[in-house]
């Protein structure tokens, strides 16, 4: 951590500072420049309350430098952690693809969908049974129901199922149906529900939330390898920013950053980074180049009729040419689909 | 709802818009314009899955007209709700203000809070027991002992409590110490937990997630209301924006922007919504020239030592002059402070 | 500037670090962490190309201590810098108001704006003569018939003129009618526009632009001042964000941290900060509590026919009705306006 | 242009908006919905002054219909626009790239640099000669000079000149010297100067302002358009946000979502984009996967010693593996490199 006093603390105040440090275990350089003097603390400024330091009196800012997760981090695993959930194996050369409808809304149109994603290529389902909806008068999703539909249609193509989970109480039912828990992006920092999914042995994708940074995203993965479960995957779904042509903005620097920080594999959502089907095809494309170890799209035998996000759902035709392009993409990056 | 038709869209393409509007019940109308057609729509558009209309053929956009939330609705109810909870009343001509620590630590820095800001004109007392952390290695709060000691500091002064709660399970026990639940920014969007609070009796303050719309504010609200408990207060604590000076950016447009919208009252946090002790004066008085009905600012016996947010918490001194100033303004604007 | 290093950085590329430091006549400070190594580099790091360092083999990343703008700190002068244009003071316990339409559109509509906010209690008259529009097809201003009827209505009224200037070329036409050169939130790095207006003895009113943080407001002030022109006031009109309910968002928080910084008085813009009139009144009252020096407030006989801006321009009762609850809270705070 | 009146709004109070509407010589269509009645206006409305609709009694909201640019639109024009400028050809199906140093230093640097990216595949020559710097104590460029050095190096190599201009009074200068006038993202609405390079012969790159909707950017390229020049290839080089590990957040949807809308080529930057050396590759082929006609790329012999942006900047190495890269990508979509 870097203390950065103001031009003109006195010495009492820098000796404040120096005290402080020192009273919390950690040894402060002091470093006197020509217009400002820093304090810098050596120690591990994560065990301590830091915040503080920013009220006493001379001080101009503070700057952490450690990265504050740990087991996500690339610096205690080198090589990068390949999730292995049935069909389903992202992380390493062969890239994951999650496809499926939003929201399971009956048996024919799940296993419909499951039977065309897989014969496009895709190598697990998506489909929500536990929907957590903006407002209270939108579909809710078909609950137990819905998982019992998804277990059909897994039951009928071999396609591992990846379904939402809202709640820690829900977790052991999901779990018995599903094989990989999603964690949402509105629910990234609920605490309870990422203990509770980091207690299970069943693989997690975790969402960034649209206002959630790089690191606040690894923070979230922390709680659920520190609960044992080291099978987490991180997905980019877009942030929310000034643009409104699209519903959020997708950063694909995302994965070649996040590449570089943690050994956890990185899947990328072009449907809610976007939007719009319009969009999904190139996004796609995209996200492979980018080097993304995963996909997850939204598809749907009939989009315009589905009973949510039909704006950005593909048809079965343009998610196969959506995978024709992807793993074209992928060849030419010596990866492959699937 | 308004469809509107691409340039050149064929008599084909809209018919077949008008055909699937009139399968939903509701009524088209087709309105030729010179370069666009559009499709006005009447009907309570809120009750069908609209999404689906934008991947029709000939479509370029689709625009809602209606505002999503009901209950919520200065259109369904004019006059303002007044929340009432102890010494607590938000909504009236007096402006609520809750003050308090972000973390409860032991009885004598709870007890010495409660006195201090008591004396300085605060309403109501807030301490955090369960504590949602961006990192698993923070301090995670004293949890039901803090309820405790919230709940001696309450009997010492006569101070309302407001605390968090962060799950369904906990909403009883937090129910049983506390005066007010409050619902975080990350939970905003944790509908399972707001359809807990909506079913209890006790009032809620329900505060904004710093990337939603106040769309999106008033639809979590809608959930609530719609439980059944209509004691709620909106929270505005700051969004994420570009801006790295200041924690979050606090927008205070959305104190008269909601009054013209909702009855629910409105209470500013200018402690998160700044991030920096040096700044909550100032804020605190402009939110209540903005017209806020309450105030949630953090106070601590000893900053620099807080376990959490010391950065930007208030000494009894710089919290008794806050209110100094906020009582000045409210004044002149016929309020008061209490 | 504190350059860290990586974890398991080479002593030969903490040494390349430090000679690089050093070959650019700073000093470096090598500082051995518990998990990182840091360089602190002493010296005015301002002087050199700095942005190198961050590709060098073994660097993490590189963060900068001094603030990177001079003339406009505190830290150069402490009392706070007071701008004066004929009937204009801002800077000083009163708060000047400068309020008029958007565009000048003919002598009728700006002399009676002009008499009409002057009763009301404004300082200085604003109106556009030279128009930067988003759409080529838009009105583009008057031009120097425009500034000829802002003199006129300055001799009708003794009000100092603020107008805008777009282009160098203009400036000296432009300071030949006007008392205050408005460089606009478009220009705010113009470069060559700051420099002219630097050149030149008429006081300028310097708007944020809505993607710009203070620093780099700061530094177009600094390119203003060190042009030789110390008349500068800095105007924050809002910012882009997720926020789609106002124009644009309004960060008062932005005035005590300027303060804090930088002696140069801080204008708000409520009109463009927030878009609706209808919002106008609220926070031109909460950025008089956040502590502006200034007010600039779009004011027309008939918002509904202005010709640019119409929605969020006052009429002249609700401008009157503003200016009352400005003076009452000015008053509150011991200031008053005018 | 659709006009929602608010609920309750009386007969009188859409009397006076039909009448309005009417006064402007447009046509209004009033629907009566169940809750709201929204009048629908037909005619252009991008020719009358529209803003003030929106403060008549009675109304809620007011919500345009016709995309704002005409000339610019895929309406007006079907087939893409394909930018020709020496060795460059951007539109087509090659993919041109630009790439070189932020900064002209040096002849030896800039033909150097030239040599090393036209031998990787480069298609056109960038440098710097008038840097629009965000201090004004930074270096600001070589000016003339560096415009004859910039020449010097296509006179070496062949290489097109992509160079940036900041004034419409340097706009003859530049001109003589470059094939194709840069305006960079500050100046996308620098009005004077659209309107200066709209009214010359040589094709403009026009950059995407960092808080610029993808509306303003067509808007900005309406303006050269308007003025003559037809030869506008658009540039997304990443918008301002809330992150920061990146230095600004680069949307590739941009590509697709301007491919639907406009005729006009778009270039992605990845350098400004990312901010970082180690993400441009990445990011490069995920434009290229995007869709994009062409890429521009900082590249410089050692950007340690660079004079400005050497963090983003590339070595030669790194951009000749760049370039393969992309080449094989551009490949697996039927496209190719320059």
């Amino acid at each position: 951590m870097i203390i950065v006093m103001r031009a003109g603390a006195t010495r009492a105040e820098i000796d404040r500072v120096v005290e402080r440090v020192e009273s919390l275990r950690l040894r402060p350089h002091v470093i006197v420049g020509t217009e400002r003097t820093v304090v810098a603390v050596v120690g591990d400024e994560r065990d301590a309350a830091m915040s503080g330091f920013e009220t006493l009196p001379g001080v101009a800012s503070v700057m952490p430098i450690l990265a504050p997760y740990k087991v996500a981090s690339r610096e205690v695993q080198a090589e990068p952690t390949v999730v292995r959930a049935g069909s389903l194996v992202v992380g390493g050369p062969a890239i994951g693809v999650i496809a499926g409808p939003c929201s399971v809304e009956s048996g024919e149109q799940i296993v419909a969908t499951a039977r065309a994603v897989k014969a496009a290529g895709a190598t697990a389902l998506r489909g929500g049974a536990f929907k957590p909806r903006t407002s209270p008068y939108s579909f809710q999703g078909l609950k137990e129901q819905g998982l019992e539909l998804l277990a059909l249609a897994r039951a009928e193509t071999g396609l591992a199922v990846v379904t939402e989970v809202v709640a820690p109480e829900d977790v052991p039912l999901v779990a018995r149906h599903a094989d990989v828990l999603q964690v949402g992006a509105r629910n990234m920092q609920n605490y309870r529900l990422l203990e509770a999914v980091g207690r299970c042995d069943v693989p997690v994708l975790l969402k960034r939330g649209p206002a959630a940074t790089l690191e606040e995203l690894l923070l979230a993965a922390e709680y659920v390898l520190d609960g044992g479960n080291r099978q987490v995957m991180l997905c980019e779904r877009g942030i929310r920013t000034f643009e409104t042509h699209t519903r959020f903005t997708l950063p694909l620097a995302t994965v070649p950053w996040l590449h570089a920080r943690t050994h956890l594999p990185v899947v990328v959502d072009p449907s809610h980074g976007t939007g719009h089907a319009s969009l999904v095809g190139s996004m796609s494309a995209a996200a492979v180049a980018a080097g993304a170890d995963g996909l997850i799209i939204e598809v749907h035998p009939d989009p315009k009729a589905a009973t949510s996000d039909g704006g950005q759902t593909l048809d079965f035709a343009a998610f196969e040419k959506t995978m024709q392009v992807c793993r074209r993409v992928a060849a030419a990056l010596d990866r492959s689909i699937g």
